[in-house]
């Protein structure tokens, strides 16, 4: 396999495209979905199931993985791909954003953050230079800049603060990551729900020429339209020819949408963390299996679907594991929830490329607000 | 498939014997190691596993099952064999042991026994007729009387009141059980650690020309040298032609013991509990996988082994994952203790047919001694 992480675009369909990022350890189809393998496992799945829905990358939580085992750890033995059995891409957020959203006692300044440990509470420094660092212990294939992402609603002099902060932190970044051909750093645009500044933030992130741009900093309390609205903003003014990660985001909805407006990649604990609690996400919308109407269902959740956990298993059985907290149960409906949304990324994909992405969107969309099967 | 229930011995070694007990289900090839589905599931595994591991019965247990889903709603929904996706045989138990062992607020006669639900606070009644009905309506292959077992150490009054009146439960349930060409009912020898009360209990059950014969009330406190003795004196009492069960045992040596001393069947929560907790079952003995030796070893539990949670995945991985109380370290253990007991099963049987069963016994037992592999 040739040293090289490229993005050919295949088709487009309005701001929509689709087209795969090559990389030495595999080709991922966009738009993708990565589901989250926070601390080195793609919660309550064999990671051969995940391959098998047809995910091409996972992500990996830096900061669990530094927390435990610890990058210098997973480095010694032979990196996250090794340890976890994942050959295939993988890409690690940076661990900022979980140290301001786990960590205890944070101080955080132009150098960097300062945080405790909320495993053991040891303390610990990350700068943007150790960030990568970290990220190239664990043998990440796309790695991420150290940001600092402001929870929404926020004052604007307090966004624009942390966004200059994060162009800044972006440039030490791309020294720290240096030449690495087979990988790539990608930035990472901030500036909450300011127009102007993630304009700003954009411009200043294109004028570093990295192999990939996110979006970071929305979904994260504020609503729908103003996030598609920063992402109306945001795209068009990012190289085209580059890949487009919308961070942290979202429901089969926030996605469909958000490839209208032109990202390519995705990660969100949505899929699995509902399946951990009962929730099934399916052709017809959502679906609570600790709702007592399921408990005689002998129906599966979709009798149409590829995936055994949503076609073979009745919905009153996976009623029943849901309300007994048996740990089958949130297998189960992890493992359906998965195979949905790779099942969406699929058909968006093939819809691009078939120029009828604006008709699936809207197939899709009417499909979700019938809502479930009556019961029988 | 035939319309009936059988055991047929193809070989024996000294007191050990191997066969198959045949049912329209399936065939259950003994000595038998039975994975234990409490509430309708083999905690953190998939069925089809278990089955793929060489498990041809597994247990459900019928206190679990009557509280949630309810015995009559499992019916309903075409039996458990249907619900949990497992066409083949089936043991329940009885429902007694864990009225004793987890409800509150028992009150116990010769009618039967009242209690309170663990789950909810319900007041339910389980009489010897009740069990038995109730385990038709879960559309178990082989039922067990309802019976009383005290725990050891016992005053012998007590053992020999339970006993007696255990015994007058076997008469109703075998009256209540009926005729049911293709199904099985079996009496359970109690007595506790009294052998005269252990010849009684099986002389009288004996006469009552059950199935199959189960060995109750051991491994519930006393030592293993107690509970061989029991054996080798109840065993001998019981009719050779029919199967013998050894309720909720035990450890790999607990059972190539009482294989040695003519018990069929087994079924025990070992594997998969300890599975839970971190602890794996080998060739080479248990390992503790929480222990920081494992931290950074990138060897398999067992490369020997063909299950792939025991060959695939290092012990640094499953070190990581069960320290992270990650669901995926319980996932691997379990499917990796299950793999060895079933491995256990199939190599007892072998060694029967082979006529070299103490030869067997030896190898694998200094093979327990020796320990595990050493760190590298």
């Amino acid at each position: 396999m040739s040293d090289v992480f490229r993005f050919d675009i295949a088709a487009t369909d309005g701001a929509a495209r689709t087209g795969a990022i090559s990389m030495p350890r595999g080709t991922v189809r966009t738009p993708a979905f990565m589901p989250v393998g926070t601390a080195g496992t793609v919660k309550a799945m064999y990671l051969d199931q995940v391959r098998d829905l047809g995910a091409d990358i996972i992500l990996g939580n830096t900061y669990h993985l530094m927390l435990r085992p610890g990058a210098e750890r997973v480095a010694r033995l032979g990196g996250l791909h090794d340890l976890i059995r994942w050959p295939h891409p993988i890409l690690t957020d940076s661990g900022g954003f979980q140290v301001m959203s786990l960590s205890g006692l944070r101080k955080l300044d132009e150098q960097g953050v300062t945080f405790q440990s909320h495993v053991d509470g040891s303390r610990h420094h990350m700068s943007p230079e150790r960030s990568i660092e970290i990220q190239g212990l664990l043998g990440s294939d796309i790695q991420m800049q150290l940001d600092e992402c402001v929870a929404l609603p926020a004052k604007r002099s307090e966004v624009e603060r942390a966004m200059d902060m994060s162009v800044r932190w972006a440039e030490r970044c791309k020294t720290a990551f240096g030449d690495q051909p087979g990988k790539a750093m990608f930035g990472i645009v901030q500036g909450g729900d300011q127009p102007d500044l993630r304009v700003k933030s954009a411009e200043a992130l294109k004028a570093l020429d990295l192999k990939g741009y996110a979006v970071g900093g929305l979904a994260v309390g504020e609503p729908q339209d103003v996030m598609l609205a920063m992402l109306e903003t945001t795209c068009p003014v990012l190289p085209s020819e580059k890949p487009r990660y919308l961070m942290g985001v979202g429901t089969p909805d926030d996605i469909i949408k958000s490839v209208a407006r032109g990202i390519d990649m995705f990660d969100c604990v949505m899929p699995t963390r509902a399946g951990r609690h009962g929730l099934a996400f399916t052709r017809r919308g959502r679906i609570n299996l600790r709702n007592a109407r399921h408990a005689e269902d002998t129906r599966p959740l979709d009798e149409e679907s590829a995936c055994p956990a949503s076609r073979d298993y009745s919905r009153a059985y996976l009623h029943h594991l849901v309300r007994a907290n048996e740990a089958l149960g949130g297998m189960l409906l992890t493992w359906n929830n998965l195979a949905y949304y790779q099942d969406l990324m699929r058909g968006i994909r093939q819809a691009i490329a078939e120029g009828r992405f604006a008709d699936f969107m809207a197939e899709t969309q009417d499909e979700w607000a019938r809502g479930d099967i009556a019961p029988r």
